[in-house]
């Protein structure tokens, strides 16, 4: 038998109201009747029907979550924490993978209407401003990453030239001379953010810059780092270093390099990006940046809700979330 | 300008009912009213309302997907095939990931009701036959995986004995004499069935059974793998090969073997479960079990589908996809 706010409220011997008052948090209920009504929920194993409440408020109860591919560990770890962060505001998350091309984003947006979720919190990586005129109106939405759009909207992103900058100092500290990047070859977007990273690192570390040792990537999976590296590999002058714009990139190219014969990072050093979990085990273990993946979850649920509960127009926010360099073997070798 | 379905008929020269009935995909269109219809989609770019589409079918257009962890990779490559084969057929899926609790599984179920989602696919670890009375009546749900749960509803998993007996068969075939296992060590459920087949394989082959070498992992990611490595390590007569019954485990137990100094396959061979991407990409890569996870998502979206459909009774069904052995550096080393 399942208990109701009555079951409890005649077990507490007060109101279903103040019942009621303490399930949905309320302010104003007399210490004494607060107790009563906790234990009696905690007895009759109450659980508030938080359908009911959300149909209350006002609410659907839904945040759509849009990335492009659960299958990439960054985003799977991600959306992870952001059904968390939500949970914890009863809100369940409904998930759109689209490939990251521009039609199944929009169509994403397309579909996105008040009657189906509160709010929105989404990755593009291809969709144009205009695009966003498909999006039904009244759904508050937050964006992540640095796919720029130019459009008044929250976004929650880390500084990725920064980041970048960060690796690629930390290669040239060690005494390598020949640093490549293996990324995405875009004019904006993440890639292009992390590409500037790159080349003001060099820059500032006095070394060459040569479009030889950029080696574009297709994509971002494993497959695709094997394949620059291979192709970096071959160059007269290989590189003596690499900087890839996520891990799953670095995993691929540690493989293209392992299989060559190179030791890592004695002949190769080799950064990541995103501190998955894989790049913790993986052998060696990659030197990769690690984004604080748990504050950009929390934070864009944060944001959305505050648009959710504001009846006023907000100033859209941008906000930075920290990263740091996590120095593992593919960079300084095993400790011994 | 949003083209309706009015446009399109005006263009096509058609009524609305025609242009309806060829986006609804009914048959008695005639072919060249169907070929002008199509012709004036394509060049409206007319985009159904799946939401209303939903609606009149008395659809929500929600299916649940109920996860331990999207964070594990293999749950992560799963669900982005059950998003892909739902999206085929017009649903939204709604994830929660549940952390394998059986007090979240049974939140999970007791929030399902027809009034959000259509069905639902789970995947639990923990929950016992009477939880599934909190479930909103009138939900066709589909469950995945091993957990064993004595309920009459429709079941999709692999032949996890047989998988394990083909893994451990594997590493006897190659001269492997002290074949260690590394798991949860569970009375039911996926972890018993896998050892079970450990178990059938040693017998076959012959092999001497140990306690010893049975190793309990508290739970399946990759540090638990890691301890699970380093403790069989210690052990007087350590063994010369392990049945990991995960790929992560197995990722953690080649990581704890390599830091002792041991050489992979020569000192140990190492077998995995669930061939996930970073299985083919390890060093040295994977020898692992490869379930067919688009098999298993595309029969969980049949089966639910079945059920929302159908106003019979059906018998609950058992459905096994099938697996292979990817054969890896892990177990044979490096092809020359």
């Amino acid at each position: 038998m399942v208990a109701t706010l009555k079951d409890v409220a005649t077990l507490a011997g007060v109101s279903v109201k103040t019942v009621s008052n303490v399930v949905n948090g309320y302010a104003f209920v007399k210490a004494e009747n607060r107790r009563r009504v906790e234990e009696a929920l905690a007895a009759t194993g109450y659980r508030p029907n938080v359908g009911a409440r959300n149909l209350r408020r006002g609410r659907t109860g839904f945040l759509a979550l849009m990335v492009p591919e659960l299958s990439i560990p960054y985003f799977g770890e991600l959306a992870g924490l952001v059904i968390t962060a939500a949970q914890q505001q009863d809100w369940s998350v409904l998930i759109e993978h689209t490939q990251g091309t521009r039609e199944r984003e929009r169509a994403t947006l397309g579909s996105l209407g008040p009657h189906m979720v509160d709010g929105a919190i989404v990755s593009p990586e291809a969709l144009e401003a205009e695009d966003f005129a498909a999006l039904g109106t009244g759904v508050p939405l937050v964006m992540l990453g640095e796919h720029a759009v130019d459009v008044p909207i929250d976004h929650v992103a880390i500084d990725n030239v920064l980041a970048a900058k960060t690796a690629v100092g930390h290669l040239a500290s060690l005494g390598r001379r020949r640093i490549a990047a293996i990324g995405q070859n875009q004019h904006r977007g993440t890639a292009a953010l992390r590409l500037a990273g790159y080349r003001d690192a060099l820059a500032e570390a006095g070394l060459p810059q040569s479009d030889d040792l950029v080696a574009p990537a297709r994509n971002y999976h494993r497959r695709d780092g094997a394949e620059a590296m291979a192709h970096l590999l071959e160059l007269p002058e290989p590189p003596d270093a690499v900087f890839c714009f996520n891990d799953l990139l670095a995993i691929g190219a540690m493989r293209a390099a392992a299989e060559r014969g190179l030791r890592i990072p004695a002949d190769l050093a080799i950064v990541g990006f995103d501190n998955t979990e894989e790049s913790a085990y993986s052998l060696p273990a990659l030197t990769t940046i690690a984004p604080d993946k748990a504050a950009i979850a929390r934070t864009a649920v944060d944001l959305v809700r505050r648009r959710i509960e504001s009846t006023d127009q907000l100033a859209p926010q941008d906000i930075q979330t920290p990263f740091s360099l996590e120095v593992r073997e593919s960079t300084v070798g095993r400790a011994t």
